[in-house]
């Protein structure tokens, strides 16, 4: 008998039907390269415009190498793909768009912001467990110097960067997702969440903004399960960077978590903080999806990670927003994966 | 048994849990309450900031309204909700984030341009189909004055409009998806689309752009579903306006299909086309929703509508897309409205 999703509790979703990130690659520019996980990228590229005339077609083009490499390696024709769930930073989520333009698979644009990842993945995860597609893919990007010009200050005026400013990722994920019982990897219990928001209006503080959604989803999704920190090999979050991962083992500690022994943000894993630059750590759509693509995922295929919480933060303002006195909204969805 | 859902042919999804839009609400503007289907509307207002201080937060404010009246409406409390599924045209979709962060909701981002309604809807299907979600809401909106200042000119500018152009709907539709055996309008069929670009770089001819999609989306559902245009009351577009309309029915024809008797558009639909000077039609997320959720839904639920087809069109560019020289990627999305 088939059997359908399970809900547990108000937030967390169960998987059922052995639903399994079967492939996956990481792709990233040379400041990754250059970082903590440089090791583990698929393909990275040296030049921040990939040999495109601009860095927004330099972005598309990260996205579209990422897919096709999570393909390849998977053994998965594109055709093969029923539905394609993509996103990134950029004002009508262009990157993807413009790289899903030559793929022959139904388009479903997702935006949450640096939580991207984890959503496009909670819903490939949801097509397939629902019948809707076979075979699904997740993917997002950022790029440095779209996300900057874009949400900051034109590169060539050198603007100063504040201390707990975080560093946008030049960088790309991607996961094909489908039934497989064989696959390894398996997509076990997910939890997307609700917009967090305390009233913190400072843009070059986002860990601030977002580390009290990921106390939330975290809190909501331990008590749902009634699990704790200490029964996963590891809790990652992404990207909370330096202050805002401190930030969060306060609040989870109010919440009687101690969650410190157990974390890792992806923001601060990606760079080698000291002497890289990047003051906070690492922040975008492409963050925590390489970590995720690069890192974590190989990590588990080979083993040395069975029980795993990704956690992907964003933060869900614009320029506009900020300019009208807004405060940042917040946001953090979980994925579980699990090794067999 | 609990069956999954099924795929037919390449493209096209069939629900098979009595999947139904249980509840909606369409809440619109001056232009909008003024318009042909001005009757329809649950609610409009007569000033453009909605008493808020910018446009923005009055957009907002609209996908508030039309959510918790569609919720007022079915009797469904807020907090029964377990996926809301929002979209709109603003940078980093404000207007979605910011309605959303009262709610206790997990808040799914989507973007698809003007498509984004027929994309929500699928994606809250889809939940609610796989057991994800029992409750799943899907809303979108759009705003003439934050669009215009955002992708075209400011209006204080004055700007003259070309023949060819749409008139960004001011409006917001909402509709609440559950599993129904009584309530009377199902979803029955879906087919989520690739993305088309057949080159149009013109900003202020988007029908012409997106008319390539739609007629892609509705050839691949009458084949794969062996059915065509006079199997359906009516077949809505939204939005392709008039110029784009009449490109569908010539696409259409090559295809062998003779849409134009059985076709409507929601971008004509909802103004006076004549007297109130929209030139080529309504276009915006909050455009086709309005229509969907004012007068569609409506009519399926008296009964004078029993088979439609709901086709939303979007067009995938921006801004710095635009500037860079690229053409503009369209997409249809098709959602299949079946009364009992």
């Amino acid at each position: 008998m088939v059997i359908d999703m399970k809900r547990i509790g108000k937030n967390v979703i169960e998987c059922e039907k052995d639903v399994a990130a079967v492939s996956f690659a990481a792709v990233g520019g040379k400041k990754e390269a250059e970082g903590a996980l440089g090791t583990y990228f698929d393909t990275t590229f040296t030049d921040s415009y990939f040999g495109k005339e601009s860095w927004e077609k330099a972005e598309s083009l990260m996205q579209s190498e990422a897919l096709n490499l999570a393909l390849t390696k998977g053994n998965i024709k594109d055709r093969e793909v029923d539905m394609l769930f993509a996103g990134d930073l950029l004002n009508q989520c262009i990157s993807s768009s413009f790289a899903a333009r030559s793929l022959n698979t139904a388009y479903l644009g997702q935006y949450g912001a640096c939580s991207t990842m984890a959503q496009t993945i909670i819903m490939a995860a949801i097509s397939v467990e629902s019948g809707a597609a076979d075979t699904a893919a997740a993917v997002t990007s950022s790029h440095f110097c779209t996300a900057e010009r874009q949400f900051r200050l034109p590169l060539e005026y050198g603007g100063q960067r504040s201390p707990s400013a975080q560093w946008t990722a030049t960088a790309s994920g991607a996961v094909i997702i489908k039934r497989d019982k064989n696959s390894p990897v398996k997509i076990k219990r997910m939890c997307p969440e609700k917009i967090i928001d305390l009233g913190v209006k400072d843009m070059a503080n986002m860990g601030a903004a977002m580390a009290p959604a990921a106390a939330e989803t975290l809190t909501d999704f331990f008590n749902d399960t009634k699990t704790s920190p200490k029964d996963y090999d590891r809790i990652f979050t992404g990207d909370l960077g330096s202050i805002g991962s401190s930030l969060l083992y306060e609040l989870m500690a109010k919440n009687n978590f101690d969650l410190a022994p157990y974390h890792s943000d992806c923001g601060v894993m990606l760079y080698d903080i000291k002497l890289q630059d990047v003051h906070a750590g690492g922040s975008g759509c492409g963050c925590s999806a390489s970590v995720l693509c690069g890192y974590i995922l190989n990590e588990m295929k080979k083993g040395s990670l069975k029980k795993v919480l990704f956690c992907a933060t964003g933060a869900l303002m614009s320029t506009v927003s900020s300019q009208q006195g807004e405060s940042i909204p917040g946001i953090c969805h979980l994925v579980e994966f699990e090794r067999n």
